[in-house]
């Protein structure tokens, strides 16, 4: 249920204010505080070889990255303003077809020191890892550092 | 005389055979065998923040890199396929303003190791720092390793 209320309105959020998620024809496959999948279609993501465009990857992991820190914050009840910090990305093989970022699971314990940490400094940073996808072989992997910082919405 | 030939082909290049290059309005300053700086406005590549958007900041970092090798690789004549295998962009400040990447100075050593390998072994590969500015500041760093494969254009 939390996949339904969600979705919608983190597509809808993404495309109307980074303008780059709409021309990408970014669409959020699941969104919830545990796990957020976003996916982009191939042709507004070409390269020069008829591939994914190494930019878009990193682009739609960073976005994956972004949302699932954002979900987290917003679900504690906090008003936050979450920004990347550092970004890498793995290109592993040529990517073919659409293709998917999808969050790698987090243990709760880091979860909960990262909010700790939020509410006792105003200020908290978390390592994300990103896994991306293409008809069902790893393509790309990214990490994200996102730090946040309480009360700027 | 050289950048007056390469910049408008490049450009062209770009918008053409990448989408999101002209999404998100890419225009190339410079481009030359020992240089490269791209611009890209603020508008298109807008966050949630009303700043840019990281994913377009690496986005033009990579294209930046992707170009210098390209530009290289074709000067020494060969024909050959350049892709990119890692990227890590530090974000180091908001950016409010249209930004450019510049391709930092790599010493002319490392260019014919590089082109040897390539000749020699028919793959070679070379890391290239960017410097992205807004400004007239450093807003962030990025540095990707390009692989290079001989004979496939």
């Amino acid at each position: 249920m939390e996949t339904r209320a969600a979705t919608p309105s983190l597509e809808q959020y993404l495309r109307e204010h980074i303008p780059l998620s709409a021309a990408m024809e970014v669409s959020v496959v699941s969104a919830r505080p545990d796990g957020v999948t976003l996916s982009a279609p191939l042709a507004p993501n070409l390269n020069h070889r008829s591939t994914a465009f190494g930019g878009s990857v990193n682009a739609l992991a960073t976005l994956a990255g972004w949302s699932i820190v954002h979900l987290r914050v917003r679900g504690s009840g906090h008003v936050a303003r979450t920004v990347i910090q550092e970004g890498s990305t793995s290109y592993l093989r040529p990517i073919h077809a659409a293709f998917e970022a999808t969050v790698l699971p987090i243990e709760e314990d880091r979860w909960e020191r990262f909010l700790r940490m939020l509410v006792k400094k105003g200020r908290a940073r978390i390592d994300i890892p990103v896994r991306v996808t293409s008809a069902g072989e790893e393509v790309a992997t990214f990490r994200g550092r996102f730090v946040v910082l309480m009360g700027e919405g």
